[in-house]
């Protein structure tokens, strides 16, 4: 099994940003961890970061033909991007929406999200454990799926 | 470690409610495969459903004493209930607020949720995983408690 | 045939509270004369009033095997309950709401029935009678649902 | 007695028009029916339909010093009127709003209605028994009327 | 000079309905004095009233070659018609609205008026003088316009 | 019978100010001409203007014992001002609200009037005509008053 | 092929009415480019104005069963008619929603379009253009709908 | 005379709940204060704390044979409860709504009440001594209703 | 101990004005009963009103260094004044904000307060009650500032 | 002449995305089409597809020396991007706004486009033909406003 | 040249209200920095502070004769004035509004500015700087307005 | 030191786009005589333009190592950009928010700011001049953070 890790604007400087509300844990250490967790479970995990929309939405599309399933911490573009969610829509493989913070317990405009209502399912809050608890939703999604394909 | 899984409205239907939405498995089906779960990882898992808003708060005033943190599926609840957000917001101990279906795929009023700004996190729309999921979460935030305690 | 008359909270005191709007006829004189209609009719009816959202939940789902229709005069909850609505949803027999009165031309919350989506049909604003009509269209009601499942 | 039966725009289409929501009975074969059970209380129905907004306002007006009640199915002006809301206030015999489907269930549009707060009572969602029940409804409302007019 | 006095739904039972809120002075009455006041000043006056939104726009598409001047009482109209607006911003003399009650002392939906924007100006809430108010008003405005013309 | 007109904040600028919105009239020419129309009937017309809202509150107050009637142009504080609204409401004398320009055909919080459901009527959109009609309709309100005092 | 040309209030007045908005070109000068066009495609048109919106709702009930398709321009009634809703959901054949002018390029409510979501698509903002657009567009959908349902 | 102090859901915890919000006193403390202060004005206190909507409703229509007034802290479900709503304006004694903390200086959700608009009156921000203000409120309301009925 | 009791607009006409809304007890009566009460406790009471809310601003503004407490009655600038929020979050005394009428239960506007966020707590309903708990509070509020300090 | 045809987001994936709402045919296919059409009249077209809303925006600014109008499917960017709506604005060549589906029946916010009224009219819901009708619209804009500057 | 410094209410109390908000220096050091910077240039600086919407008013229609520019921190009454808008509409020099505080990182209702659509510009966030980019501005303004008049 | 100036989409254009709102002046002017100004101060000013979200973006992220201070004209995506909000709030120098045009005076949509409640301040209205104000606002920003680092 493959699984993509696709991360949003600003993503990249975690660990240095806003550290009172997204933690002092870098993305390349999650990167890791997540590769650990994959490789004993015999899954392999690419995971990339971009700043750019429309980098995310090609990415996205991409993953269609090359993963099983996608975790998705779309940062900013989480609120306002039809275009993602457009792809995820277009896309058939389990997408799952990940966040570090508890999106709920901060601004209005980050209660809402656009690409939700056609994710797998969402997981927020946990800080780093958001990554890990996504790799088993995204694993869950995946085989769920496999299954309802060879019947 | 002690964990209290807390269920709401009419989840006493699961595996017979609505099935198109809510899937097969019954309550029962999923506390069993919890408590397994728990007891490979050496918890104890406490397993409750109830239709009323002020039972539901009694048991979680009450858990603040005997239980190291709270998975909580608060069904129709979760969108109405100021009540069980004052108690979340009582109690210290971590509580996770897990879905069944994705609440954000559905009508409108079931994308807000009234306990979410004050519990640790939320995982919805994996089906009985959800509560899977939300065990692991309830685990994590609850040994992040402890080391902050111990410091 | 068996059909359930709920009553939601403050309609026992009906007669004496607000007869301005809600009109002078106990709960009592109105279940004595549901129940003449109803034995004319060759129907049985069950009469329950509760002020607790809990156990008008628990009520309703208890009728799905017991009922082949609910008249339902949810009062307050109307307005407000999602966990009536799921309820509602879960079991498969007809419910009717009822209103005494015309609840459309009152406050604006009460224009709001969280309810209605879900049930079969509507009846509001005439008093008693609301409760004798009712009957009538959960008989009819349950009626067509017997002739689709003889189908 | 004499009670007036009204059918707003597009209700000459009942039976053809999107029978999913509407049903498969014809307006001619409701009018049949109406009759007959009218017939059979001694009382005497008057059967209209018209696509004109202004032509429903007339004849709402006219029915003031012939008829005893009116059964009233506005269609699409129940949901955009004030004519109509303002005939139905200026009148003083009951009118009874009714409809086919269940509008609650339905587009947000169609949740409001104009007319409601001057009607004395809604009945909604029993496809052809709407107008049986709205004919009971007219009746026990213009007795009470000549009741109290008789003091 | 000629003007149009033009009337809305409902207004040919004034005095009749609602006389709480609208007077018990009648159409007719108020049209023989309007007639006189016309006369008075060497004016004529046309008086015309219907409940058709369609027959009102064409009384207003024709009015544009014949008459000065409008008064405007559109009723329940008011709050609804963009036909009505289109058809006073299409025809080039002047058209002033008026209304019997007060009614930005009502229902909130009556406080909106689609037509204002494009009228001269408005009268309200002066009883049968809003219909004298009014006549004032576009003799006033009816030779404004001609001063322009002349230029 | 004594009648004051009262105006608000900027209407001393009139005739300077925007005066393709508010016309070239002074303030000044419009009280001339109001005072010969006043003479003309046997009405004694006060005229008044302030920049300050307590103010004119104060002088409101003031009228009840010694007017018959207020034509009222508020200007910008008719938008906002509830401190005004309580005094016309305290008051027992008729306020007719005038506006000289057309408020519905600007911008939306111009088409709000906070004044407006305690005022006898309003009157708008005919520039300095405004003031004339406005005096005709407080003398018909105050003589309506004097009638129903007199009975 | 057949095709209904329907037009609704104020459209009579074309040419005359704010030649800024609308253009110079009349009623009478489009229904003869539009037929030169549709005879020069072996197509019937047929072309009809009304104020009425009862009697556009009227015109396209009938045209269920004489046309392939209908262009509409449901002018002022585009933004506020459920009852031309209701008619074109009921006809089967497709509907095209045309517009003058650029609708939301203008007031907030013509931005708003009770029958779009009803139609088979839109064209708005190419003057006359909009009509022989439309056309073609009715024709497509036209032999799409035969296509369907020759298989 | 005899007064009822009702609370609300998660009043129990009060003194350890949140004490930066609602301060360290606990509820037994204020109860016994309570208690002393109605002693000393010969009226007696009945004390009492439900975290069920339903028990409350129960509660307050039985307090209508029963007291004189009614001191009111209904927490969480001020904001939400229709049900409390209706039975406070179902029994006819005073009703006296307090809070602990400044609810208008907290969540927005906290700044509507569903139940002041049938209290008597509002006191809100006192800590502990909005109860002992409430008391006094509830003693001069209850005088004042006394008088009433003496006339 | 000193206290400063302002009133804002249109109070000076208490007693006077709609004494259905506000009681039949004039300013000056509650002005002399307050100074009782406030004598009895060892208290100075100064007591004042004006219309302009700009005066009230600077009153507020000088009682900083004057006063212990302010019992405040804002009448209509409660619900629009920005000035005296800011006004009141200047100074660092104790602010009770009181209404004569049971604010809640009025028109919309009078349920928002402006000043309820930075005022200690609000009493409202009890009419001239209302100033005499709003004493007996702003002593409370007085002495728990001074311990404060004094630690 | 030439034209300019601009595909925003996931249009790439056409034939493969969710063919229930956007059609078998291939973005491929659909240019090769559009060709062949605008070879047959002399006129030739540029084909553009891009994930990202910069590169859009920046096509779009240099088409304004090269082509004499755009056919622009913005897909998901047209609900939300000002600065393409800004870039429409500043280039002085007519832009058409199409839409492959009909926008107004699908979810709330695709009915809002933001750059709807800097376009020159719009065409929606015909799916591959909204293109080929859509350079219709191009070459009559661009004709309309040659001629404008022969003038 | 002249300017105008006008200041709101509260700003008297700066330095001492809120400094964590406002900061600690008083308007009296501003005044005598700005006066020194206005002098190096050769400007004349007029600095008032008044609690009074009217007086604010008043001296706004006084500068028009007197001064060449005004900066203007209205403070609260920056969202609630309509009067302070016109009084700037209606005279013909520049106006700055400024800010001390970052007006839209606070409350909702200071995000809005009643007056910012006719000021010149806006400066806010700098603290006391933001005068002295105030003053700049309305010199650069008053500049390019003369360069304008003497064209 | 060193300042960075951002400019958002659609800037370089200027002078050539929509001249009546933005002015004459092109981007490299702005750039040249912003150098100027700054050589002139000792200061270091770097120039940039992008009509991607992303690439200005990853130039805020960039600055936090490089400058002192941001010039920020976000142009449209100041209105929707969550990214650029997140860049701005996680680095750490002062971020300037600059307009050409006043956006409080034009479309609704433009009135709001995504970024300005995480920038220093906010300068708008001045055209070119807002440039000039900014770098000035930046500097003294800038040493504002150097005082209090070195403390």
């Amino acid at each position: 099994m493959k699984v993509l890790c696709l991360n949003g604007p600003n993503l990249n400087l975690l660990g240095e940003r806003e550290p009172g509300v997204y933690g002092a844990t870098t993305l390349e250490t999650i990167r890791e961890r997540l590769e650990e967790q994959a490789a004993a479970r015999g899954v392999e995990v690419t995971f990339r970061q971009s700043n750019s929309e429309g980098e995310l939405v090609t990415w996205l599309q991409e993953s269609r033909r090359k993963y099983d399933g996608v975790v998705l911490n779309a940062g900013a573009y989480t609120h306002t991007s039809v275009a993602l969610r457009d792809a995820i829509a277009a896309i058939r493989i389990p997408v799952i929406e990940i966040h570090l913070s508890n999106v709920h317990a901060r601004e209005d405009f980050r209660k809402q999200s656009m690409i939700a209502p056609v994710c797998s399912g969402q997981i927020s809050g946990f800080g780093p454990d958001s990554y890990f608890l996504g790799l088993e939703a995204a694993l869950k999604c995946a085989q769920a799926c496999k299954k309802n394909e060879d019947k």
